[in-house]
């Protein structure tokens, strides 16, 4: 059998364990490439079936034998040919300093979006999503596993993560595979369309109670759910939309959740916390990357020289007119804020809140995007992603403002909402370069004539939204 | 003789002395009214004369008697009497708190510009800069009694300040009374308009010494423009522009500035001075209300509570297009940001920069203003001056932004640029309130039909630079 370098190994075993399947039976695997091995947890999947998945990350012969508890499930053993990766397959997303890279090095630049509960709507929305996703800009997208309660959320999910019901209330320690199955293949849906899912495993906004389970049970549904979403090549870990707000947890359960899971991950996804107010403190080793809300994307070179990691505004208020202060920014001031965040080595996200008579907000619930800001960052996407090769803060002595270089071959330098008719640059004296401005709302890119030089001034459109991109000839 | 209360009284005295007149004559004048006696210094105004200026702050009969090393000078004595004031004339701006009021306890909200270096382009522009004011909505202005040397100013005045020229040097021993005569007119003409002449003492560009002169003259300076000026009712004393950039001189320095100024001027002027980036020490005694140059009008809170005096953000940045950051805003954001200053319990101010061919720039020649924000900032004056009464901060419970109210009769609430198609309020359940949705950028107020009280929602109209003005019925 052939499996594809970043695909999904799937082993099944039927075992009809006459207690209680979840908690009774243990299971996992080692896998092993050559001298290297590494271990994987198994997950029972309802029906008398107990699963393996594992995601190779290395071409050649894996075997894997399987440790159980159970003597039917134990010693089990097995072996897959891990192929080339398919075309246009590049991994999962890495960090490398305080950047993102696929696995196999290519440039990852995250454009993310946010619809916290679009995977609890019931197939209609969920696919009409799928659909908008397909057309839209964005490679990430944060998602919760859990349903989610708050303004504009007062539908019931059609399913649950547990057995029981709302009424008589949910068995913690069964997860409802059905429900993971339906996650898994959303989370696969956006997998097949290039987008990292940014999973959110706890948040505040719960009528189930599933914010303030016991700890034992925390740590199991954990383990359940990496057992199960790990071989996933496009998932992210991220341990909390607003740790802060969910007082039932405190600093140690976090730090306790973000090691279990760094521990029980065999592929060693991206692990973040996300902020309502107080930061976690990203320098903890098991961080990999800030997961941030704030609404200032020019304090982002603080964060990158305080934590050392790729820095992601995941929330820095979302394009629409609800009437939280979250949620009713321009679009000029959405893609204006991406732009910030990302002249200034950050990553800003989006989000979309525009009122609806029937309370379906992108934000939340996904179907369609009604703002001005996607196409605009389908733009803004495009211009950095044709960055050549690496970069570094270029504030400084090349403008006041928000901007990035590599060497002194390439800069790119935003002038936010100032609408200044030149800009004065100092370019290396012995070097030539081509300026293009770009307007980053009218999505426009002009190179002027001639070319620049050492001391020069450059002539600016004199309105807001401009960046200048200069190219070493 | 009958002087208007807050008009200048004036005394000229013939004396030809052999020496220097500047510095080898004093002149002061004990000016009593009933039991109270206050001083005056009087100055050399050339060709012989020596005056006394004073400005009667209270009706009835005043005399004086002066004080001088010269016999001829010394003993003089006169009388005069105070009328009532004209109309129109509320006398100078004091504090009240952390409020400005006019000294006949009518309100004033300053809405001031900045032309640092109008008085010294010559008469056409400065007759021109006249015009524009008189159809401006400024009741304020900056201005430098020193010219000016920097970006866009790089013509030489018509006059200076002291006797000498730039090529041999200045006497700063020896003010020049037709330079000071012509500041005078300026200023009077100013006064004449209602405007405040927020007069800079001191400031770092130059280009003739005078940011640089001896200790002991710029205190004779000093001296000399507190005798010639503080009976000028709309004379603001700003011991400097951006003083933290005046290496030259230090903060003991700038503290015994204020103690000579506020000991010599009868007439107890408004004192302020005003920084690039750090802070004086505005808390300190000698310092009347805070002159503050910063962008974030979000924190004017945070330096009324800090300092308890009124809060002046001079400078927010100003309206243009020129390179400079402190000069590139857009109108809309000048406007939001006096607007957010406003609301917050300050008062922020306009300035002017756009590029010109002839470098004649608003914020320092004066001429012609070319912004949009001017029509904007009079519709605002007309709406922060239509307040009944004092009111005090209402952020909180009324709003996340940007809140006045006075009691629970009025509030004026701006969402800056917001763009929420409604608002969440609540007002006291017993009480009704007629709502007014004012549009700060297009100028208009729509009245919401009905009335509101207790826990409301207000419609808005789903764009930025709202305002809600909510009049108890």
């Amino acid at each position: 059998m052939d499996i594809n370098k970043w695909e999904i190994f799937e082993a099944s075993f039927e075992y009809n364990h006459a207690g209680d399947p979840f908690a009774d039976v243990t299971l996992s695997a080692r896998f092993t490439r050559g001298n290297r091995t590494v271990s994987a947890d198994g997950f029972y999947d309802g029906g008398g079936v107990y699963k393996l998945r594992f995601m190779p990350d290395h071409e050649g012969l894996w075997r894997y034998e399987t440790i159980s508890n159970a003597p039917e499930l134990n010693g089990l053993s097995g072996e897959f040919n891990c192929a080339a990766a398919r075309a246009d397959v590049h991994g999962p997303v890495v960090t490398d300093g305080t950047r993102f890279v696929y696995a196999d090095g290519s440039d990852y630049y995250p454009f993310g979006t946010t619809c916290y509960a679009w995977s609890h709507q019931g197939d209609e929305l969920e696919e009409l999503t799928l659909e908008t996703l397909k057309a839209a800009p964005f490679n990430k997208l944060r998602m919760c596993v859990f349903p989610k309660r708050y303004d504009f959320n007062h539908n019931e999910p059609p399913r649950y993560p547990f057995a029981g019901n709302k009424k008589d209330g949910f068995d913690y320690s069964r997860p409802d595979p059905d429900y993971f199955k339906h996650l898994e293949l959303r989370i696969s849906q956006l997998k097949d369309l290039g987008i990292e899912a940014d999973l959110i495993l706890f948040h505040p906004y719960d009528d189930w109670g599933f914010s303030t389970m016991p700890r034992e049970r925390d740590l199991g549904y954990l383990r359940y759910v990496v057992a199960r979403l790990a071989s996933f090549r496009n998932v992210w870990w991220s341990f909390a939309n607003e740790y802060d707000l969910m007082t039932s947890k405190t600093t140690p359960d976090w730090d306790e959740f973000f090691k279990l899971v760094s521990a029980a991950d065999p592929s060693g996804h991206l692990r973040s916390i996300h902020n309502c107010r107080a930061f976690y403190d990203h320098s903890k080793s098991w961080v990999t990357h800030c997961s941030i809300q704030h609404s200032d994307l020019f304090r982002v070179p603080d964060w990158i020289k305080q934590y050392g990691k790729p820095v992601v505004v995941d929330e820095c208020c979302y394009e629409g007119d609800i009437h939280h202060l979250w949620g009713n920014i321009t679009a000029k001031e959405m893609v204006n804020r991406m732009w910030i965040g990302f002249s200034r080595g950050a990553y800003a996200g989006h989000g979309e809140t525009y009122m609806a008579d029937n309370d379906v907000l992108w934000w939340s619930k996904g179907a369609v995007l009604r703002g001005e800001s996607p196409r605009r960052i389908a733009f803004m996407r495009a211009i950095f992603e044709s960055i050549p090769g690496r970069t570094e803060p270029a504030s400084g002595d090349h403008g006041e403002h928000s901007g990035l270089r590599a060497g002194e071959d390439y800069y790119l330098l935003y002038y936010d909402d100032r609408q200044q008719r030149i800009k004065k640059l100092i370019f290396p004296e012995d070097k030539k370069y081509r300026i293009d401005v770009i307007d980053a709302w009218e999505c426009a890119v002009t190179r002027l004539g001639g070319t620049y030089g050492g001391r020069c001034e450059i002539p600016m459109p004199g309105k807001p939204y401009q960046a200048l991109r200069a190219t070493r000839i």
